[in-house]
């Protein structure tokens, strides 16, 4: 099978990693905007070899893992580009605004709509993980719009690399993945901002800080240019979410002022449950 | 050496155990609210007997890791009760009410207000861990108040128990751990409580949560009864932090609204040399 990653970081070269071990036949080409990111990629053997866009018609499969603003340019000329026979999926982590854009696409049974929510902080081709998908959550939308077969390779791909399958559609996607993931990254991101700003002038105070505040300011390791076209195009979703959390936090600082420890007790117990959920969650070891 | 420990969770649990290594001739007490606690701390054999306020004259040392809020009340009592060649410290993460409490009291000598930057979301016996302490920062209050020969008996404890120490004085450690450590723990509350809010009747969107949130809001977990009574004696500074945070949160909002995903952009490059400083944290091995 050939195997083309377009974009070959993080993601795509995890994939890459758990394809050569599932199907050490297939032959994996590598398409990255950035000549020094395939070189690293070959190097890393995540790749066997540098490929253009030229070289897509003999793709049985393609994996286009780049932000998703150059998603929305680039999946119509990869589809335009494909054979009849070649299953096509990504893995934005919007959903919404790629589905809309391909509806009309004479390829569009082509196209798997997938996002894995599977990452760490850290980008680029040495990031990649072996395992990293397993037992994580893939989510797929308007599966009925891909042609069946083309659905089972790119499954059967997915079942061998262990993870969970969900069904949804994008406009649902859209408006969950802003509370469990684009929430998460604002807050962290305005957290590392806030105490930056206040310590600047003694940079030795973060000797006092401890592995807590690591945990909560860990995705403002993100890189910008994956995140800043995310933000735009879950725009609305991603505000109400903010506003949400900017009026818990309001709240909770009027309790403060209001000498209201007792309901700051309770708010704290309350949020306490988060532990039954997040025992769900499976973890990559780092 | 004849070392009590008051309160015997995560904090005075891994001091037991590293002290049981250092020191393997030691006798460790234990005194604790909970009865079900001492019994769970001598099973697990972080100590060798129960013990209760009657026996404290026997003590060569006695670690106090309780709630900030019941400190201020039992330290000056602890201090009544132990001998005049015993050092008395804390664990507790706010040290301006505390060491202003104890300022007049005739054995002020005998304590050691300490701040061990240490912890995890856990609590009770069952989370003390060995090794807790080792590369961790711990923070020493008024120093020059303490008796130099009990100083150094702690001092060494500290040192083979592999920490750093730094030396600040309380308003200063107050107003810098509200930055580094309690609006974390508030950042990581209402961000759980937001989602929790929102996806109360879905509860398998959680299926979509990754490890990213898991991080961001891993301090959510925290214990309501040791937070509540620091963010009561930590009041002003936390307000004070909290109203930056937000209005870092309201600032990115608006430039959402304002379509200004450049600005966006150059807000998560700037924070994203949080990197560097993250680098310089000790974490645990989970």
């Amino acid at each position: 099978m050939n195997v083309f990653v377009i974009g070959i970081g993080l993601i795509g070269g995890s994939f890459a990693k758990d394809i050569k071990l599932i199907m050490p036949d297939s032959k994996i080409f590598g398409i990255d905007a950035s000549d020094s990111h395939l070189e690293e990629a070959l190097a890393l053997k995540l790749i066997d070899e540098k490929s253009s866009y030229n070289d897509l018609e003999l793709a049985d499969m393609v994996i286009v893992s780049i932000p998703v603003d150059v998603l929305v340019t680039e999946l119509p000329k990869i589809l335009d580009a494909v054979n009849d026979d070649c299953v096509v999926f990504d893995g934005g982590s919007t959903k919404n605004l790629i589905c809309k854009q391909l509806e009309e696409h004479p390829k569009r049974r082509n196209y798997l709509a997938c996002h894995p929510i599977a990452g760490t902080e850290f980008s680029g081709p040495s990031a990649a993980i072996e395992g990293l998908y397993k037992g994580k959550t893939n989510i797929i939308c308007e599966v009925e719009k891909t042609a069946f077969k083309l659905q089972e390779r790119a499954l059967e791909l997915f079942q061998k690399m262990g993870m969970r399958i969900r069904y949804m559609n994008p406009d649902a996607h859209d408006k969950h993945i802003a509370y469990v993931s684009h929430l998460s990254h604002i807050s962290s991101f305005m957290l590392g901002k806030t105490v930056i700003e206040k310590e600047k002038n003694e940079r030795d105070i973060f000797d006092m800080a401890g592995s807590g505040f690591e945990s909560t300011v860990r995705l403002a390791k993100s890189s910008p240019a994956m995140w800043a076209p995310i933000f735009k195009q879950n725009k609305n979703n991603v505000v109400e979410t903010l506003e949400e959390y900017i009026q818990n936090l309001e709240e909770f600082k009027q309790m403060l002022l209001d000498d209201n420890f007792e309901g700051i007790y309770n708010e704290m117990n309350n949020t306490n449950k988060i532990k039954e959920i997040l025992n769900g969650i499976p973890l990559n070891k780092k």
